[in-house]
């Protein structure tokens, strides 16, 4: 059960209201907590000399702050940094609903949508807290376990920084939404094929050392953390 | 080995022509092809009211076209259709890249990344073929299995053609790319963990009778087809 606590609620907008598949839509925010957390890249949505652009990449929540990764050469991202607004756009692909019509054929998923206006993140200190976070959700353990950035990397990372005050999160789950009448005829199957995600075998760099054992965050993790 | 042959090779034009990580660039349309036929879902970038949104949709391919669904009742789709610019991503998420130094932590990838202005298509014809070439890539087999769209399902679904002209393809793959001095350190794990997409149980809806049997195409569905 989720509890209601209304201080927490998204805030809906005029674009982050949902209109289409509106019993899709979740308005707390701990869905979109939810949601964030379970992925391991992000959309970047900019528009840049008036067209859209759309870039996968990492990103990673601290709080109600998304901070989102790239590098320093990219035009886009000092374009995002200089305060354009930037659509962050995470989306699981859950399972094919196949229904008995074509046209109530769907997905489940889980999306957020969330809009905003990205500010570069300049202060060393919140920079490295912010890939911290960018690396505990792409790769848990590894900022105890590598070797932490020197100044020069940190200078070469881009990181923007967007709050979660404007969001839209959708979420389908269960099986096909059939018309009666197709249900009567009964001529196609119905139901829902997951899509399941897992980690394989971890592949040690071919100059590692045969010693080195793959250490446990690497060799434990689970799907999706 | 990939044939050259120049007169398939994406066309660069400023903003599909891949500045960072160029080595990472695919510059053959086989590749462009093998990247969206081996989706489920995209995202499509747009620009409203001067902001742009990143949405998550179905789509799919025939020969240079590609085909992107959504519902007549969206406004941002109607704008695409009426000829606005539109950025459409598939993105797969290969293996995570984890290296000696948080630096040179990675992801292996493969992007697409297409620029252009959409077509809305109204053309019944054309747009049962898009809604089929659609229905192959989330579900293939259902257009065979399931009960066709009628007249008025076709109205109600919306379809917008794109043409695979200016295009960026990335790849990366294989292992970390670590500095000399970490890997004569040796202070940390180096490797890749791969992650892995499966089709799981299918799961029949409740209302279909016990006796019928899941059919051939969804219960031996490989991944990613």
């Amino acid at each position: 059960m989720i509890l209601v606590d209304v201080t927490r609620q998204l805030s809906p907008t005029a674009r982050s209201t949902i209109r289409r598949g509106s019993a899709r839509a979740r308005t707390e925010r701990s869905d979109l907590h939810a949601v964030l957390d379970a992925g391991l890249i992000c959309h970047l949505g900019l528009v840049v000399d008036g067209s859209p652009r759309v870039l996968p990449t990492g990103y990673g929540r601290r709080g109600d702050t998304l901070y989102v990764h790239g590098s320093t050469g990219a035009r886009s991202l000092r374009e995002a940094a200089a305060g354009a607004e930037v659509c962050v756009t995470v989306t699981h692909l859950d399972g094919i609903v196949y229904a008995r019509s074509l046209f109530h054929h769907s997905v489940n998923y889980r999306s957020a949508v969330i809009h905003g206006r990205a500010r570069g993140v300049v202060d060393a200190d919140e920079k490295r807290e912010a890939l911290r976070v960018i690396t505990e959700q792409l790769a848990p353990g590894s900022w105890a376990h590598a070797r932490l950035p020197t100044r020069r990397e940190l200078a070469a990372t881009a990181v923007l920084a967007l709050d979660l005050a404007e969001a839209a999160v959708k979420i389908r789950t269960g099986g096909p939404n059939d018309d009666a009448e197709d249900v009567a005829a009964g001529t196609a199957w119905s139901g829902v094929l997951p899509l399941e995600r897992r980690w394989g075998t971890p592949q040690p760099a071919p100059d590692l050392p045969p010693d080195v054992e793959v250490p446990a965050h690497v060799r434990d993790r689970r799907w999706p953390a």
